[in-house]
């Protein structure tokens, strides 16, 4: 792919704290540069710096200051769109950006799980960005999304093991930080020193949305893996990294130093050269008995390698380990960007002035690179 | 039980948090009062209030704060003995104490899985008190233990699921307080915005002390049950309060309507009125979606009480809920309170004065009791 | 004071955190009873159970569970109403209440520096109760304020230190618990881990309050107090408690040894006798050098006691001490309490059925008591 | 200074927190390598990776992860010496190893008030680094030592002001980070949602260190400036950076607008380029109202920039403002590395080999250098 010049992104959901965080991993991308930011009505109208409450611990990049925040009904000059909206917003909103040609790279839940939507995650399931080619409802853009932040670690562990032996049945319990729920998000008074054992909708999400990103495509079609998971979530006093507790059944006997051998030798179906965000290792398995801890791993690989530990065999199921998962990076912006690396180096996603007026962006020349 | 005059009542340990938690539930104490108290050398011989760093939220009970700390070499002016020693001491110590004369009630895990030594929870298993009139080991004194503070709250909810339904097997995560640990314990630095996946030891005794608790007692010994449980422990910055993540496969089959009125049928085999530390109900069932939450619920029934949300049928194994045990009180020094009490009301302590010389504990008049 | 039949309370802004501690503090209280609950349009109609997310460690109390909560515009059943409106809602809301004749005992800090309006600590300045006798703007009901929750912590250790020696000028800064802020109030990604350096209004609440409240009530006005206050506040991850860090210069020379004996020896001017919220010492002066802290000293007295250590001199003013107030017993429903307990026991409280018809509540028989 | 070959630095306390962090901040330093490191007899023998508890968030370099750690007794191959130890271990073996021909740049407060020993901030009082030159109680090596933690960040805002006003008094409050307090420090039974308002030894640190670092060399000693500092420390539930609520009386008049302009034009004595590890800004000031705070602004500057905000007049004092210091970078290991760069950058640091044989390292060309 030609890095000259920069496709032009949009982000949607610009001052929330995804989109925070989508804007500090974007400074100095190679590929992309930000060039429209928007918002609710409430910040439209207003520089950035001004109408955003910012939360990262580095400085709201110098380029991006003073970017006048719009709305998405406002006319956005760019290439393509993230979307780090809420599902609610998303599920009117993506359509009809998609409709009026721009690809949607979303982190919501809207369409995670529409059959013509890709949950992508490109070190696990990259083929499946081909379903982009073919979203008549949202043509001529289209609309890709990452997993749920939790699903994402668990994901990253279970890839490796299905290839290896295929997976049976999936018992998780997850402790999730607070930045998981965006700001203002958690109160401090219900959660400092304290743990609540809910997150409506989580559950349900890491129930479904693993076998969808491990499923088969065929057709042009996902069919979703078949094993069962059994969630409970909760959510903890920690800032940054879901941390996951799983055991699991396998449908071929292993033993547990093929299991360790199996997740230690992943490397996922990229490599680190290929797309700029992509981790040298999307899994590492930790050496010791007291790891992985979110303040120590979290931000392992710049936050986009999944830590495992605590590997051993499980008196019930067949095995039981300990995942962390950087939520806000592998679990949200960074794995949008990611996912826009691969569309972009797949051709999925070009400069809007050369695209053919009124076509899908998947005709004639795009098809080829969905094969 | 006659209740003039009290108990006399010596705690090892009494520095150690276990240790000042006994001292504030034992102060005004119907059955027993404190009048030795003893912890290591570095201790001896210094009133207790400058021996202790308290860390209780209310002050030192006025009757304590004077009383000389002993070693437990020393003569203990006291019928019985409580035992918050860490399980390597305890392991030295409880024995030869026992052995010369003391019933020992501990906290300790050193001989919870002795199968001479009843692992007792009043209002579960009250049966296995019967095992302290035969213990050659430790006569003619005994030693009765309580379970780990996460055990306490796991086999609270298994015993009504068991008479009712039969356990097939458990997994459950835990996610437990810092003052589990003791003092000074974790260091904030580990554990501040942080979870660490692992508690060394603590694990196995959530997979085996269940088991027994819940055994069989035949011919004065116990048959353990038989189904596996496999856990995963997570230390995680709450204060007090272990949560617990469970699924649960039934041996019978069960919809989750009679699974949540068995649970909130539960009374236990004790009475409030029975017993002055017992609660009114040994488990509560939550409703509502957001509970148990340590900082909301820890505290119910005076910390005694166990309780129980999120109950719904798990994916993978039958039932998923989560429960809730104040680790300090249900899980340590409230447990060996109610064990004391247990054993009194049936006869097993005694005022030495008033013990035959040189006689087990539980030899003629005592051994009506037991049964 | 007769205490049969009780005075009827009705509370507004009764699902806000001060409302739910209201609610708990007079469970069972030996003169008023709760008869009226008004929140915002958005709660009414709804019973109290459905319409708050109770905080509070003890369930709802079972007399309030289904009480119907009205809109302050409504009809409501009492003899007069504690306020723990926000401040804005209070200035339209308060007075419209007081002129339809209910005295309003308030925590909200509209009127707080309203000449005509008390800000009154019953064992600070019991005397300036009687400015409720003359609030022409208000009659024929009147307003009644408490202070400020850090104000509240600070005028205790203030009082005695200015009877004794006079107070020449005071710099604190304070670092105070998220409860300050109600519900949700702080998120949770603001302060975990973190400090906040400011809370808007405080510091001005801080520097004006104690004037006030240590001012002298000559002709039925008071003439406030002159000392300088600096004031820097600070928002700190605790749940509840706030400490101040205190440097004080006096009017009359002191050395330590005075210093700590008239703070030692204060007992304000009430006695526990008198009003049953009242606690048996408004101040403690703790020993040894590592108190007050927030987790082991916020609940003495029952949340009413302040407390306070490390006194010392100061190298720059006269002394320094830290002082501990529990924000929302002592600095805000505790305190409302205490007014109001006050307010009856001088007779400017009764029920509204003896009221005689359109005259004001100290009219006749009332101005009695505001001698 | 010639960069070819690095000098090569040895570690005293390698283990610990500070010694952790000199590791990570060393790793790839363009002028210093690290080819000893000592810690306890515990540890002595072991490879450093096995010898650590490793609480960076990064991991150990490779470099250094096989290195065999020493006791400061041994034999160590290096040309200077990082003391990260304890002030009571450091008063015995600095001396020692100084005798034995070692600079020694210390963060131990042993001897910080020592008059001949410089207490160093190579951005304020550079000048000061002279005195290592005449120190025959230590010769031929020498002892440099940085301040107290939260010493370094009240300095960093004094100076200026000093320089442009005159500091006449300082009162300063401090909410302190854990990790001040070393591993395993603070419990986290005693902190976790508690503030603790005392460190032993740390007032008097903050009282005495900065009137030394704003002293005045003359006739190669230093006389102390005479503001008095009055100084409240407290713990809090915080990881890094301390936060310091100060206000200051200036002996000329000044406006506010002068004072923040005094303190926004500050660069210190230094510029970025000649030192490694100097920060383009010592110290920034913060617009807006709600800064700084600990987990947005502890690594400006690489950890290495004090922050300033909420700079405004005060009623007591003149001035008031919040600085924050990283308390282990800026307020420790960086500050003891930016130390061993100024003395490299003015020659009193050399290799061994080139050291003439018995000679102190400041005598003939050295001395040059101190001019």
């Amino acid at each position: 792919m030609s890095q000259k010049p920069r496709l032009k992104a949009g982000i949607l959901g610009a001052t929330g704290s995804v989109g925070q965080k989508l804007i500090r991993l974007l400074d100095r991308h190679p590929w992309f540069e930000i060039t429209a930011l928007a918002a609710s009505a409430r910040s439209a109208g207003l520089p950035y710096h001004k109408a955003a409450h910012w939360l990262e611990p580095t400085s709201i990049p110098e380029a991006i200051r003073d970017i006048e925040v719009k709305t998405p009904d406002d006319d956005l000059d760019c290439d393509f769109l993230f979307s780090a909206l809420d599902s609610s917003t998303a599920r009117e909103v993506e359509p009809s950006l998609a409709r009026a040609g721009f690809p949607v790279i979303s982190n919501a839940s809207a369409f995670r799980m529409d059959p013509a939507v890709p949950l992508l995650v490109p070190d696990i399931n990259p083929s499946h960005a081909e379903l982009v080619c073919n979203q008549p409802d949202f043509a001529p853009g289209f609309i890709a999304t990452n997993p749920n932040c939790a699903t994402a670690g668990l994901v990253a562990t279970l890839k490796p093991l299905d290839v290896a032996f295929g997976i049976e049945a999936i018992e998780v319990t997850t402790l999730q930080a607070v930045s998981g729920a965006g700001y203002p998000g958690v109160s401090a008074l219900d959660i400092m020193g304290n743990i609540i054992p809910n997150i409506p909708g989580e559950e349900e999400k890491l129930e479904e949305e693993p076998k969808k990103i491990l499923g088969r495509l065929e057709n042009s079609a996902i069919t979703p893996n078949v094993f069962p998971v059994s969630a409970q979530v909760t959510r903890v006093p920690t800032v940054d990294g879901h941390l996951l507790c799983v055991s699991v059944s396998l449908r071929r006997r292993a033993d547990i130093s093929e299991v360790r051998q199996v997740l230690t030798d992943y490397r996922g179906e990229l490599t680190h050269d290929e797309l700029p965000s992509a981790p040298s290792h999307p899994l590492q398995v930790l050496n010791g008995e007291v790891g992985p801890q979110p303040r120590l791993h979290a931000d392992a690989g710049g936050g986009m390698t999944v830590t495992v530990g605590r590997l051993r065999p499980c008196r019930v199921l067949d095995f039981r380990y300990v995942a962390l998962v950087h939520n806000t990076i592998r679990g949200a912006a960074g794995a949008a960007i990611l996912n826009a690396e691969l569309l972009a180096s797949r051709g999925l996603l070009s400069h809007r002035s050369q695209a053919p007026q009124g076509s899908t962006l998947c005709e004639p020349e795009y098809q080829r690179a969905c094969i």
